[in-house]
């Protein structure tokens, strides 16, 4: 039985929802278009009117699901911080914390993707790479904040800094999945205290 | 033209090459057997002989070259260093400094390899899971060690301290790849300085 679409746009919605969900847990290449059109119980037509290509479908995911996603868990909430610091911390401890145990094995939606497919598809490497630039941009601003506002260090180097951060975020998502063990996000929470306590002006962060 | 293997365990091993370069810069699913044959100038029959299914390879892959060169580039080399923690440095300074241009969009093909598959087939997950388990508990082992001759502070957690370097050991390698830069090498380097300077007893790690 084939769904009618009513509304092409919420098709168009439920096609990206779909299409996330069997590639964030099975890999791009893994994935046909067949398959996700089956799952989202459409026609193959249907699927290519709005979705040309399988491309096209990789492209939405990053810029309509996983660009926002990723900017509203690291770096908006640095804003409500008086301490951005703290914010990164705070950042950290609630994403890893709250991620769901049946995730932990899959990882980070855009770490997988990057992995599989940066260094093949110079395509979806530039929306990639776009995120991660967004990530590490907004963390730089949020230290670079912080640094005037006293908090951290004029030793510390902001972009590098930031730079190290996001390979932390992605890493422990990465090495939560590596050992499929969640034991990692709290181990790494520790050490990222420390890190983050040594660029910092004051005394010890809170928890 | 077909090669004839004269020497068996020699084509099992240039199989075995072609195998791992092929999967290394194009992924473990974008492969087939059929391709690497062509590759390795040799016929399926022969491929078969040798590898009777495709994760017979990705599982020789792991034990033959992966593993011993994972131990090779990061444990081994820790013997040699009065310090260990020093030597951590100096094993992320020698291998990302000597990391060639072309490899960097690569990245690390036990990152590779774990990141498409770990999560979509047990069999390849134990084998990269392992190999990642004996680098943590060589990095582990030799801070204890360090710990125990003054040089890292008391308070510092081995095994916590052991996971989190390697998460930036292979996190440093994925964000150079996400980002195809090799600025972020040098970058990691100057920030796990400052973590390590952080958990050592002594002043300043020299550089």
């Amino acid at each position: 039985m084939k769904r009618t679409p009513r509304n092409s746009e919420k098709t168009r919605a439920h096609i990206l929802e779909v299409a996330f969900l069997e590639i964030y847990s099975r890999g791009f290449h893994a994935v046909g278009i067949r398959e996700i059109a089956a799952k989202a119980e459409l026609t193959i037509g249907a699927f290519f009117h709005h979705f040309p290509t399988k491309n096209d479908v990789a492209f939405a995911i990053v810029e309509e699901i996983i660009r926002p996603g990723i900017l509203e868990r690291w770096i908006s909430p640095l804003a409500t911080y008086k301490n951005p610091v703290e914010g990164i911390l705070g950042c950290f401890k609630t994403t890893f914390e709250g991620w769901p145990d049946d995730y932990v094995k899959l990882g980070c939606p855009l770490n997988n993707l990057t992995q599989e497919m940066s260094h093949v598809d110079a395509s979806i490497r530039e929306r990639t790479q776009s995120v991660l630039n967004d990530w590490i941009d907004g963390t730089e601003r949020y230290l670079k904040q912080a640094q005037q506002d006293g908090y951290v260090k004029k030793s510390a180097d902001p972009r590098s800094a930031a730079e190290f951060i996001v390979t932390l975020q992605e890493g422990t998502f990465a090495m939560g999945k590596a050992l499929s063990d969640r034991r990692v996000f709290d181990s790494n929470y520790r050490s990222l205290k420390i890190y983050l306590d040594s660029i910092s002006e004051a005394a010890k962060l809170s928890e």
